[in-house]
């Protein structure tokens, strides 16, 4: 497959087309943003931290039958995924009490919930990603209601399957972030990236924080935190030659 | 019935015991409060406009066979009412973008749905009364899967009365704020007020606000808005002795 022309660059990935139209080449960046940009740094190596653990969790959800738009792991900063038209809508699931939930709400970090919440945000810098209700995305034709159904459950299946899988190396997923896209046929497909940057993961025993909220707090050292991650999910260190 | 102790004063209205446990009276008063507070103002005759205009309005709902806490209208700026424990959330039911709603999503004022949307804001004055989702209600254990349901049955019905009732005398009603209450039995009751403080009304040909966005907006005199829709509601003018 042959990387050819830039055809978007985002916060965190540049996107190139290939000689196939239905495939694209991803390229993870080193850029490391928060509150809508507003908070930005180049962190050498985190690049490779994000594409190695999306690639990892990828594989690991579609051998438990969860279709993405992975393809392959191409480099340490690079994939190959299907090419998919964004639905422009952020899926949030949440399994504690965190971050805007906890701001928004006035309910302690760290406080568990009954079952999973899952909420949607609108993708759209200029408005800040407003939180938006089923009825408003139906009413906005930003999705009927069966995909809305088909989001949430494929969600909740992506968070059953990753509670366990970051449970057996010591992680709690407290809550993640996932974006759709739909395939040239129509058909719903788990698109962007899982990684740090879009979970936040507490160690199980101390909840050290080992996710973006280590950059949006200054609480320490970001590539540390998500080189703990990588490690712990069996990935490799960084190439040294 | 007797004005006994001073049970509450809010923003709008002060809430006195009766020798009645189960019935309170209502004072409203001549406060004008927007954005969570921050803009302020005493407006002579505010109180009475929408003590006159809520008495009307849950009058004509009684007849339509909706249930508030309404039990009667007893002078210009006071009614009597049932006494109920108020459902912390704000139930808004929306027919055309307006407010809020257009500047969180992007959706330029007027635009008209292809049915009502109900939302909910959590009422918390500290936490700016923010938008809320029915996860996150039931989560939260402030109402029940089924309540819920029965706080929107119940605005699409207050709703469907008041868009036919506005539209008799030229007013098109944009959107508004319903809050409920629960009685001693546990029953739901519409509570509250129903008032151009809670709703945006505007004039059928001209597209004028008579409505609280001519004091959230420096529109024009508050007073006279709402003595227009007053009036066009078959109310009396001041009582001038």
């Amino acid at each position: 497959m042959e990387k050819r022309a830039l055809l978007y660059e985002g916060k965190a990935k540049k996107v190139y087309q290939t000689e196939d139209d239905n495939i694209v080449w991803i390229e993870y960046k080193d850029s490391a943003t928060a509150f809508n940009g507003e908070k930005k740094a180049e962190i050498a190596g985190k690049g490779r931290l994000n594409n190695e653990i999306t690639s990892l969790l990828f594989s690991k959800l579609h051998d438990e039958g969860v279709e993405s738009h992975f393809i392959k792991r191409l480099s340490e900063t690079e994939q190959l995924v299907k090419k998919v038209s964004i639905i422009p809508l952020e899926t949030v699931v949440r399994n504690l009490a965190a971050g805007s939930f906890s701001k928004r709400l006035g309910i302690e970090e760290g406080t568990p919930f009954s079952k999973p919440i899952v909420e949607f945000y609108l993708k759209n810098d200029e408005l800040g990603d407003p939180l938006i209700t089923d009825a408003h995305i139906i009413e906005l034709k930003l999705a009927t209601e069966e995909e809305l159904n088909e989001l949430k459950e494929k969600a909740l299946k992506v968070n059953d399957i990753l509670i366990s899988f970051f449970k057996e190396i010591g992680i709690r997923l407290v809550d993640f972030k996932l974006e759709f896209g739909k395939d040239a046929d129509g058909r719903i497909l788990l698109a962007d990236e899982i990684s740090p940057d879009t979970c936040r993961l507490w160690d199980l025993k101390t909840n050290e924080k080992l996710d973006k909220d280590v950059f949006r707090r200054d609480l320490g050292n970001l590539t540390e935190a998500y080189e703990n991650i990588l490690s712990r999910l069996g990935g490799q260190p960084a190439c040294t030659k």
